[in-house]
């Protein structure tokens, strides 16, 4: 070792951060030391702020320092439709959509190997959400693994006898792609999911 | 937006970090939000205490949170041997080659057009550094630039008539390349360095 105590102690905690290994720890460390020392002391009070004061929004349960998230605060959303998804990054991402409905976000997907159960990722609290709602269309937007399509219709099963529209995003080649290099099991669901052709 | 305020504000903080973009920003922040709150309180910490207690080697100029660095305060390095850098992370590369003599630590290097001339990369400390000291020899470890070539036959004539001996590291090929990938300017140099094969 040849960086002083607290440059080394610095390099390691940057390499918590995902994608940063030790290499890149020391051009952050060096950088922010050498030119930018305030744009470091900003990150530490943006870091200790958001770790201290940022929870779970109770109703949809993303991330949010307010009891209510963004989302769940605005009165102007469509009511009657409801997004489920696995992960506050997902809400971000349908958000990007264009999307005005409601969401409940899972604490991941059913994983019985890593003891995943339903009370585990949130069902219970899902399936109140639902109760005190007015939904009239749930949307299934769990990742399209494995795990996510068990956890699609593990809920679908549970929701069945409520009467709702239930939906699951559609499966197909991603847009903007060349056809050959779409893999068998996505272009399989693309041919399964064909669509008429409107003229 | 749809990530909360506190949210948006920790990516933003966490692109002042060189080769963050917005994707990784985003994925960092819920990272640490979501599985690692006490990593991220450290990081935090980690940051403020660098930030604020990391000043310079009064000796070397690296950065260090005490008067002398840690290679300047050892008695057992050869007092006789200078290696001037021109940034504390090439002390650190320096190091790793097992070099275990003393260093000066440049402020970058001679760039009139962007106005960086001697003074601003500290070339009057580092000749009291050697007015004071007792080397034999310095070795000139500036990058292999353009500007780096400069920087270094700028000090090796000021330091002409002290009587030292004043080297530069070797250029050549990198060992472990192949041959064909190492670009001409390298290859010339390795030519034209050449050294006789010892049996
Ligand atoms: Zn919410
Ligand atoms: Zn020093």
């Amino acid at each position: 070792m040849s960086f002083s105590p607290l440059i080394q102690q610095l390099i390691d905690a940057l390499r918590i951060l995902p994608g940063v290994g030790r290499k890149s720890a020391q051009r952050m460390a060096l950088h922010l030391l050498e030119r930018d020392r305030s744009g470091g002391l900003r990150l530490a009070q943006a870091l200790s702020t958001a770790m201290e004061g940022v929870g779970y929004c109770r109703q949809c349960r993303t991330l949010s320092e307010n009891e209510l998230c963004q989302q769940c605060a605005d009165p102007a959303r469509d009511a009657g439709l409801l997004c489920i998804v696995q992960s506050p990054m997902d809400v971000f991402a349908v958000e990007q959509t264009g999307y005005r409905g409601r969401y409940f976000v899972l604490k991941g997907q059913l994983s019985p190997l890593d003891g995943l159960g339903p009370e585990a990722i949130g069902i219970p609290e899902l399936l109140e959400r639902i109760d005190n709602g007015a939904f009239g269309e749930v949307i299934l937007a769990t990742n399209p693994t494995v795990e996510g399509e068990a956890t699609a219709y593990y809920i679908a099963q549970l929701l069945a006898p409520k009467g709702l529209v239930i939906s699951r995003i559609a499966h197909g080649v991603p847009l903007g792609g060349e056809l050959d290099l779409v893999d068998g099991g996505t272009l399989a669901h693309a041919l399964a999911g064909r669509q008429p052709v409107r003229f």
